[in-house]
């Protein structure tokens, strides 16, 4: 009986699924590795929740809106449904509201693992998705909005990511505009107008604030420049806050990061299910891929911050990095060689028998480097 | 609306799964990590199958052992059912078997990553499973066993895990004796004795074998002995070949491995679902806790061993790494002092504002140290 037979059809994934081969997969976690040390190394601790709970725990509250994205599965212990998780920001607002409500804050905790989703069908996307991120519990601050970018920044640059941009928006400011003036069964076909970036159809729809959400459309891009348009602009007093904290917020990470890449979007709301203030989506400038997204949002009762990597968009923005240097080793060769040899940076790959040609069977194993006369010599 | 509404039953998780709180995340993390890269520098190239896979690739041929222990979803996009991997070895023979079938052998690959299984109602036990492990694919010898089981003890060994036991079995050496001779109604009786350890039981249904048998059961223990006694034997032409690998396996660890604790069970048939040739699971002599087990079975047509080592058990295995020193930093301190505490090892935690007291925030945030005066200062 062999573990595994082959059969046509066997050698299919689900659509969105992968395998990721030698090469693509130690990539895949040297970059996780590679981000999950950034956060560490800035005092964010890693948690761990489990790809599965039940689905009142992992859809509760707001996770709701994940729930059209998500896998259920009847728990046969209990009888009740569990859920995959379609995302990791929930369980992390978990943990930190119910398993270290007692610990202090800020709190600051790091995750990776994976996520599966629904998909649509018809469209290729991958179902199976890599995060990697960072929540900061506790403060509603630009201090804190802005440590969290300035190190998922920091992170990226450590990939040796160039050509990042973070794209800042606040979607409590137009909707709050909006709100105060716009009757509610006016207000779809005019959000509407503005996620297609309409200008004449805002301009028909806007009524009395049509003039300042032109302002907004135009506003759109490069941080500085739309700071001064929005700045120009005349708000109720209950959301001018909204404009000074964004204001706030992208200071505070000029501070930090002051070379970083930043654009703002006034009137971005798409995608966007849970926050409450600043939202960031981070993209490759080269391939315009989404690296990353989060913002700030309620960790239960708790502001909070939060930023997610996917590692394996990373991957596609990262330079190659080389592959160690393989060598050829007798089956037989002393500890202390071995380990010389791994000490410095080669992978090993033993003979499993004397070989007669070392040489040769060191090239049919793709290795770079056979030991000969005590020493490693390149192919 | 907040991310995450507090309900009494929120805080509950299924039975078997489990948060992992800051430092058993780490730790979780890191041990995985030590391993991988024990793996990675002894030639074993890392692959990542996806979580989840059609039912027909996951569960067939003798991956069908495990179909009781899985879950499975309904796939909106094609209309088959997928299931949630309980064991990575089945998906690590069919990459080898099609998406590497052109790959040079001995083909040498490691993986590690989280299963699902189902479990079993009222009983406590993990039903989220790490795995970290290496499959050598190709040749069919004692030196491949050994690689395989030298290299966990290795990555053991390096992981400050002391106290480790490796027991052996060769499940076709009793097997082929009792099919030889016992007719096919009276063997299930006989395995059941054997697997009960039950002598007198194992005399009396032991027919023209029970005499060796005895011996068998007897045998069970440090290796060295084991082999004397099995030695003593006379088998038959057509089993007389599991006995001589069974020897040369230990043989060839024992040249690798010349301290590691190696014991034989030649009566152990249990959980062994697929394997053909030598068994393995590996123990921790403190706490009879089994940290991983693997042997020889075949990947599609092919000759193959591995060797899968459990995280979660290594942790409670593994002496307690110190956690790395944390120091509390000024919102504004420049970006070579931050990076030179990074170097030196701390991991930093930022202020969010001009803080009045350092140190009390410091120390409220559980900081080891403080940054006072331009360096670190212990609290």
């Amino acid at each position: 009986m062999s573990l595994y037979s082959e059969t046509p059809s066997a050698a299919l994934l689900p659509s969105g699924f992968a395998d990721l081969l030698p090469g693509e997969a130690e990539a895949e976690a040297r970059g996780i590795a590679s981000v999950m040390e950034a956060f560490s190394r800035h005092g964010y601790q890693r948690v761990r929740p489990p790809l599965l709970e039940f689905e009142t725990s992992l859809l509760g509250g707001s996770g709701e809106s994940l729930a059209p994205q998500t896998f259920r599965l009847m728990d046969p212990n209990s009888h009740r449904m569990m859920a995959l998780r379609p995302d990791m920001t929930t369980q992390i607002a978990r943990i930190a509201s119910i398993r270290l409500q007692d610990a202090p804050r800020p709190l600051r905790l790091s995750y990776s693992g994976s996520c599966i989703v629904v998909g649509t069908p018809g469209r290729e996307a991958d179902r199976q998705i890599s995060q990697a991120g960072i929540e900061l519990i506790g403060p509603d601050s630009a201090q804190a909005d802005a440590e969290v970018i300035a190190l998922g920044a920091k992170a990226l640059a450590e990939l040796g990511i160039e050509g990042v941009s973070f794209d800042l928006s606040m979607p409590a400011l137009a909707l709050g505009l909006i709100e105060g003036v716009i009757p509610e069964a006016d207000r779809e076909p005019l959000l509407h107008a503005l996620d297609r970036k309409d200008a004449s159809a805002v301009a028909e729809l806007g009524g009395p604030i049509a003039g300042m959400l032109a302002v907004m459309l135009r506003a759109a891009g490069p941080a500085d420049r739309a700071l001064d348009l929005l700045a120009s602009l005349d708000y109720p007093k209950d959301v001018v806050g909204y404009f000074e904290r964004l204001a706030a917020s992208v200071a505070a990470i000029r501070e930090r990061s002051p070379d970083l890449r930043l654009t703002i979007d006034p009137v971005d709301f798409r995608g966007w299910r849970y926050h409450t203030g600043l939202c960031v989506t981070v993209f490759s400038t080269s391939s315009r891929e989404e690296l990353g997204r989060g913002g700030r949002y309620l960790a239960g009762q708790e502001p909070a911050c939060g930023l997610t990597l996917r590692p394996q968009a990373l991957l596609r923005a990262a330079p190659v990095s080389a592959s160690r240097p393989r060598c050829y080793v007798p089956v037989d060769l002393d500890a202390a060689s071995l380990s010389g040899l791994h000490k410095a940076g080669y992978a090993t790959v033993s003979a499993l028998s004397h070989d007669e040609d070392a040489a040769a069977q060191a090239r049919h194993l793709r290795c770079t480097h056979v030991w000969k006369d005590g020493a490693a010599r390149p192919l």
